[in-house]
């Protein structure tokens, strides 16, 4: 006997894979990415989607335990995560990912790679970053303990056209969530049943 | 307006989470891994099951570019691929890992880590796997030009108590696939309802 349940997944993949996509939230250190995209997550998660929290930082320890923070090494641990992005979205799992991804190559290797991409500009002027600094890593890198750190001895390339610009210094986190679920449901990645 | 699609997704969840497993294809180089692998994949995919391939080999070149054969290599990319693993697996999708995976301590790891977990020990005499050497890696090995070969100049620790034991120079590859699957449906990962 075939149970009905089996039917279920292909009806599913057509909801589910038409949605899925990558929110990539690019900035520099301390300007919110993780805050906001852990508070996206809870959102998604409350909209039941499947989705994933995939944060540069924590994935570094056993992703990259060898790669540091020359552009190359950057480089190479971003592809990574694009990649590992990429075999969840397959499967219909929307990812986050807040990453400081410095360079526009790599997350022109992450767009090209995900194709259902949404970059995410969490943009906050630099003084604030370093005002915020929660981690102390700006005090450390401007005392010149920490090289090649984004935004004072290595570059920050500014995205040039990210589907949404969330100015932290400005916006509430739920704010900033609000403008990506809404870009989100524009791309048709949320489903418009969603919002209405 | 919320509609019924909406639903989907935690019903689904309930069926697809409580089936989805890793199944760990260990065993020597040309043992038979990678196309028990793809052809088990076929299967599962056949059964709408949500199901990806892991494959250690392919995997390399982007996750562990930096990492070779040592056996601390070995069991960092073993690591890795584990952890990839589980992130597909939270999200009911059932993977298939192909990996020579020799050391004991590291499937242990992969077990305690992937918590939903079949070993399946692709056993293959020695000789046989020196006389298929699909590759031409044996040659080498023996030639001494590989170092530290699994079987060659590596140790292979054999599954002690593996979930299924599949002896491909015994039986065809459909054999072995439907071992798999029978492991599968008897551990609760595939649903009664696919093999009456």
């Amino acid at each position: 006997m075939i149970a009905p349940a089996l039917h279920i997944p292909s009806l599913l993949e057509d909801w589910v894979l038409r949605r899925a996509c990558a929110v990539w939230l690019t900035g520099l250190p301390a300007s919110g990415k993780t805050t906001i995209g852990t508070a996206l997550l809870q959102q998604l998660e409350h909209l039941s989607l499947e989705a994933e929290l995939l944060d540069g930082d924590e994935l570094r320890p056993w992703l990259s335990p060898d790669l540091g923070f020359s552009s190359e090494d950057r480089r190479q641990h971003n592809r990574k995560v694009a990649r590992i992005g990429g075999l969840l979205l397959r499967h219909g799992v929307t990812v986050v990912v807040p990453i400081v991804s410095p360079y526009r190559s790599t997350r022109a290797f992450a767009r090209e790679h995900l194709k259902h991409f949404l970059e995410v500009y969490v943009k906050c002027p630099l003084e604030e970053c370093i005002r915020r600094d929660p981690k102390g890593l700006y005090a450390k890198a401007l005392r010149g303990e920490i090289p090649e750190f984004t935004g004072i001895s290595a570059p920050y390339e500014e995205p040039e056209h990210p589907e949404v610009i969330a100015e932290t210094n400005f916006l509430t986190v739920d704010a900033c969530v609000d403008r990506i679920l809404e870009a989100m449901s524009n791309h048709g990645y949320l489903g418009d049943e969603i919002i209405e």
